[in-house]
């Protein structure tokens, strides 16, 4: 049993947005009991985390962070037609991730109390982006 | 076929932790012969590392680097609740995998000679881990 | 339906080498019209990264934040036994990725229009690398 499906998601620029309830969704309707739920992240300046879910302030500090790691503007980059916030978007998506595997457990993802799955929107302004998914396992 | 098993890891606090015995031994249990090795550490303050597996100073040198790139105690973090060194913790969780995909081939991982998958202890005290392990594949 | 190939690529040293061609030939070969293809770098001074695939200033510009967030030759390094290039070279695959899970949609790879696959030489000096590539789903 397999079904793809596409997560659409609309950001309001930089930030982490949840997927963990339209990921549900997904795999409930593919009734998959224990397999495996594949995503891609179909952009280069967007990516996926799996990090806490509990405390907002983890996410503003994973942003903050980014600040520093890979600042925007910062004049080493070459790559800048497109803004001070490009070049920085796509390290910013290599560090984290474009491809996730999760777990399909007893009909669920199969993810730690603590963990949630995020969208990070890595451009200033709002974006469309979206997200593959590919669920396959037994029913 | 496929095969689903925990796998819990006492650590002693911060550090690299093999996993590549019992990684083998789950896929041996499952008998497959070609197929896939998913994992997903269950937690946002420990996570998954394909690394160099000979010569131990390099962990200890990618431990030595994680406190450059995301210092304990660092001024920035305001989520702080748990502790100097619980953000850091998730950064570095983010920076390295909380999932890996591992292909198996003759019944065995498919890795390369000096390749080691390890679970990284990021907090500074002994937690009890775990990491899931989804096994499918041909017998 | 699988199938497991092994890409060999010659490397003249550092640098971003391009993987799409190779990988739409295996998902080609296999046959497989709605699957997963699950990619291993067998190595762990090379690495693999999806990024843009448009403007080559991007893996210039990845390149040079390398050097950045891990340079050569830092004094902090202990494993120095193979180079100055040996230990960052560790450090930018962790970074990156040893493991990607890429979903096959409609007999190809399905990522975004700017999406490219690349293997990334971490080295100073041209290498051999090896890249495994398993296919699998349905006909």
């Amino acid at each position: 049993m397999h079904l793809q499906r596409s997560l659409d998601v609309r950001t309001d620029g930089k930030g982490a947005y949840g997927l963990n309830r339209l990921l549900d969704e997904v795999v409930r309707e593919s009734g998959v009991k224990t397999g495996l739920c594949v995503l891609t992240c179909l952009h280069t300046s967007a990516s996926l985390v799996v990090t806490e879910n509990a405390d907002p302030a983890v996410r503003q500090d994973l942003l903050a962070w980014f600040e520093r790691i890979a600042p925007e503007g910062d004049p080493c980059y070459t790559h800048t037609a497109e803004g001070l916030d490009d070049m920085p978007a796509h390290l910013r998506s290599i560090v984290t991730s474009t491809t996730e595997t999760l777990i399909v457990s007893d009909g669920a993802l199969a993810l730690g109390t603590w963990q949630g799955v995020y969208l990070l929107e890595h451009r200033l302004r709002p974006h469309e982006r979206r997200v593959l998914v590919h669920v396959h396992g037994d029913l």
